[in-house]
């Protein structure tokens, strides 16, 4: 900032702040809340002077949080794995805490925040709005992978619409018309309500009506519920020549439950999965999904939020990556 | 204690530490390093006074360190759930950290343990011997799994070689005398080391010469390292009729690399695992295995440190747990 013009007495005294606040949050911003450092640049700014516009250089003592909401999810680990290699380069400790964040334990996370020197956090779910509110009020926050449509909070993810476009393309190019669609909960899962829609236009573009019995709901995508809603659909009258699963772990599941009932995958039924864990390799036959670029997500969900630590000014940025449809023995043969 | 006859300030003047820290220690334990406290209570039983009987209440701002080796294995987060329910249970926050403890980041560690008012420490790895003594004198300290042949620290773990001779007699009653072992590094790893030792023993009580060449080590038990060995392994002219593997990640891949070199599972090769993780039902075979409770292991690894912090008086404890023998499609027809 330009100091010749705009001194710490004045920006306390347009703040209402201390002093020694106003200097510490220019001096070492990493241990002033956000919501203070945003009200000091805005008056910096308003008094005509210059913020600062070097990023501030990271202590090794910096710590960012990221709350995993299913910890052992193979999904959300390799997510985690990014977050920590981008803290690391950056000298800042990582912590992790597992937590679904809601009304009932909000508080304890932001006392936790506050207590321990956060300086900034990742989530990987959407929120509840009013808990939402009262967390972006205090702490830096990027969302990954699920996130609220809203207009002030920077997120990282993919292009679920087109994604599923692609797994459906090319299975109907394989010349399946039966397609059965193993889904989450699209109600509370945003990528699961647009998996839900790719699916349904892409059939319709191809002139197949959807068929409502081909459409299967695994509320919380559990291999076991997977395999037992999977084999009740091979047992109806008309099974699916494929099933494209919104997770590998329900993938997984179809192959499970093919094997149970007797159909030869991928001759009778291919199976198609989604995000590319390890699991997806480790079958026979191994299964053809959609890449998600786990770790890169994670890797920019932390770098964003660095940067937003490092200028509270900075407005909120959404990246959605590119993934990738790996073919794999579950559809060719 | 017995408040009548030994004062806070004849506990200050033998210890050397301020009235204040030993007020501190006897009404918020957990507030006061484990060294200091063990100082403190030592000089109380010392001047013939009695420690406190009853267990401190624990406060809902205790805060847990679990620090996971390998973050994206899922042996150590079904322990790190088994901490966390346990932390819960006693009001405690659990945070996780993901490092291999080792002299390059052990004072990263600590520091982070004294800045962030951590009440103990729950480990799953074995340290080198100096690393370990630095970080006892820290925190109360309690591993989980793998473990330190020492003294003076408390661990939980099972019988690495019961469990395997378990397997091993099973699999040579089902008729199977050419047993190979796909194991981790014996040098590196002690479980790794007491299931080889089982392998061997075992073998040998059965009258079977151990055969050198049917004793593979996958380092980091990587998923698609050991397809490779295992599918080097078979293409020998002499191939195992069974494979007892150290992880059911190896067992997966032992699958797989019969798969690809044309073997059936169970009838030419009978494949077995261990861990009992998710991948070991969602094979086709399915995996036949030894469970370890990981759940139960980490929440009685949470409940003995909190017991020790409680009273940092008590001995170190030890405890085996049992396994359990799971037969499933991969040896079994």
């Amino acid at each position: 900032m330009n100091r010749s013009n705009v001194t710490y007495m004045k920006i306390s005294e347009k703040t209402g702040l201390s002093v020694s606040t106003v200097s510490r949050a220019l001096k070492q911003p990493h241990l002033v809340k956000h919501a203070t450092l945003k009200i000091i640049y805005r008056a910096i700014e308003e008094l005509g002077g210059t913020l600062p516009d070097a990023v501030a250089p990271m202590t090794h003592d910096m710590r960012i949080l990221a709350i995993v909401p299913v910890f052992n999810n193979p999904f959300y680990t390799d997510i985690v794995l990014g977050i920590q290699d981008a803290a690391n380069q950056n000298g800042c400790q990582l912590l992790i805490v597992n937590e679904t964040l809601s009304k009932f334990n909000i508080h304890q996370i932001i006392n936790f925040i506050s207590q321990s020197n956060i300086s900034g956090v990742v989530i990987m779910q959407k929120l509840e709005i009013d808990v939402l509110d009262q967390l972006k009020l205090r702490t830096p926050l990027v969302q990954c992978s699920e996130f609220n449509e809203v207009n002030d909070i920077s997120y990282i993810t993919i292009d679920n619409l087109e994604a599923t476009r692609k797994m459906l393309r090319y299975i109907l190019n394989a010349g399946r018309k039966q397609i059965a669609l193993v889904n989450s909960d699209p109600a509370r899962y945003t990528y699961a309500k647009l998996r839900l829609q790719g699916y349904c236009e892409t059939l319709e573009q191809a002139g197949i009506t959807v068929n409502p019995l081909h459409i299967v709901t695994v509320p919380d995508g559990n291999f076991s519920t997977a395999v037992s809603a999977i084999s009740a659909l091979l047992k109806t009258a008309s099974p699916p020549d494929a099933i494209f699963c919104a997770s590998d772990i329900m993938a997984a599941a179809a192959l499970r439950a093919c094997a149970l009932e007797g159909f030869r995958v991928p001759q009778d039924i291919m199976v198609a999965g989604f995000d590319n864990i390890d699991i997806s390799v480790m079958t026979t036959p191994n299964i053809t999904t959609i890449n998600q670029p786990r770790h890169d997500m994670g890797f920019m969900a932390c770098t964003q939020l660095l940067s937003m630590i490092a200028d509270p000014t900075k407005l909120p940025q959404r990246f959605i990556l590119d993934t990738e449809l790996i073919i794999r023995e579950s559809t060719d043969f």
